[in-house]
């Protein structure tokens, strides 16, 4: 071969190359990352074959926290948006239905709430609605990250404007560390974890529960963020029979929600003496439900959260 | 430039534009087809900004029928899944959620239904259901597109088995004209439309509930597919607007169901008297409910399903 056809036969090769790098690249890209192509995409373990994508306008926020990557962007039709390790933990459009129930279904379950524990929970959605109760006088948040508290406050003000309540002592530490030392201390405690994944792992666990019980008064209630039954049904009846284990009474609601895989989130309730969580010991007038804003709670949604489909029902034994 | 320079510059220029046609198709084809990257991606108008994907096993189907583009395919969690024009219309995983609540809910809300029409609906699915209920002597199906009919006999079994049972009459024909020849025919009629585009859009205006008015007998009830409170609102307002108009009593239910967009999808019931439609005239108990192979619907959850959240209250005035 003389000296000219090797170098074109070179240059050939590098091009070639080069052009197939550039598109190796481009490929793993898009299968790496959910931000690809103007779509955030909620792919993940969990809901295998399954996946929720809302269309990003802009990312505002992008960061590996010391726990876990945490990600904010402003969508087209949904309101600001926060995801943790790749999971959508609330948008501005939809949160409501989601914090309204994790609070008023617990509280208005006890005849009259004063110490509220709420663990996780960092954006303040949460605390927003606990305080709408007149009977509250100590809300304690619990969260693990405290960057995720900074964010809120600056792209979810919404929500974060419960973090600026008088009522609320902020604490920055793990709900498992925090729980291990209180003694009987709470009417309520509610617990807004994300998936088990990441720093939440150990929310799901019977260490945590037995905390719980610990931490109650008597006649108190806890209330956890308990997955979707379309999507996550054994990992609920696991749960729930570990809760069976630590609580005399035990119950299961849920929620829709559009932005939560398969589109509804439940809530594990939990109590040290005999309750019917479906019939609220409180219950609130259209008048009232107006003035304290409520977008999805009222009287008649609190008692059909806890009416389940067939499969549900059979699946979880309720 | 020497002859030979110039051959290489050639070389180099064709090897480039081949490299750079390549790409191009690729990222065309991915804007353009929902079926790249392993998943069935949903993504349209009228939900804006929000999409839902389900992972790809196998296409099993994808033609242009008369009427509009039909796809099937094996997915890897939910089972066989038919898409027309590019939504979603069942998967067999959780199909049952709707079938059996459009379904029941009108069928159980009538306290002897015997002539049933369901426009709509040519996969099979409202007919298995229907025909559960022994004082249900007629069924007609009135399907606009005889391939949905023939495409799920071969591909979603589970349900096109009520399309062989003796009492069905099954009518290709376009349900308007249908209605439009009917009097004082039908205790129930069901629509099982898809959303407003393509074929289905007539089964939105004021004619098709006129027809469906006139073609009811008296005590007669109406249940259409309503579509997704939290993405729909708007639509849902301008039907139920226009059903006051023409029925006397007009109710809204739901079912939870995680692959339609929003992950519920609603039930406009009518009749031309009134009735009290979330108070069912005949109930089922466990046993009957068991024998009936149900796995959403039981008499509890008909009655929850027309406990509105309150957004969704105010916004429709129920």
């Amino acid at each position: 071969m003389d000296e000219r056809r090797l170098v074109v036969l070179t240059m050939l090769v590098v091009v070639a190359n080069t052009w197939e790098h550039i598109i190796r690249h481009c490929v793993l890209k898009s299968k790496m990352s959910r931000l690809d192509d103007g779509w955030f995409r909620e792919e993940n373990d969990l809901w295998d074959g399954y996946s929720l994508s809302i269309k990003v306008d802009e990312v505002l926020y992008h960061e590996k926290s010391k726990f876990q990557d945490i990600l904010v962007f402003k969508s087209k039709t949904f309101g600001n948006v926060l995801v943790l390790d790749g999971i959508i933990q609330c948008t501005e459009r939809d949160e409501f239905a989601y914090q309204e129930m994790i609070a008023h279904l617990p509280l208005n379950s006890h005849p009259s709430p004063e110490n509220v524990l709420i663990i996780g929970g960092g954006d303040g959605g949460v605390v927003r609605e606990v305080v709408k109760h007149p009977s509250v006088k100590r809300v304690v948040l619990c969260e693990i990250d405290e960057d995720v508290v900074e964010i809120s406050k600056k792209y979810l003000p919404d929500m974060a404007i419960g973090l600026s309540h008088p009522k609320l002592e902020l604490c920055i530490a793990d709900g498992v560390d925090y729980l291990a030392k209180s003694h009987g201390e709470f009417d309520v405690i509610i617990t807004d974890s994300p998936d088990p994944v990441g720093p939440a792992e150990g929310l799901f666990g019977i260490t945590f529960y037995q905390h719980i019980m610990k931490a109650l008064k008597p006649g108190g209630i806890m209330c956890n963020q308990g997955e979707c039954l379309w999507l996550d049904k054994d990992l609920i009846q696991r749960v729930l029979k570990t809760c069976r284990t630590v609580f005399p009474c035990v119950s299961y609601a849920y929620t829709t929600i559009p932005t939560y895989a398969g589109g509804q989130i439940g809530f594990i309730l939990c109590s040290n003496t005999e309750k019917n969580f479906s019939d609220p010991v409180r219950t609130w007038s259209d008048n009232e439900i107006e003035s304290m804003d409520l977008k999805y709670y009222n009287t008649p949604i609190h008692k059909a959260a806890f009416v389940l489909p067939q499969f549900a029902r059979k699946a979880l034994g309720l």
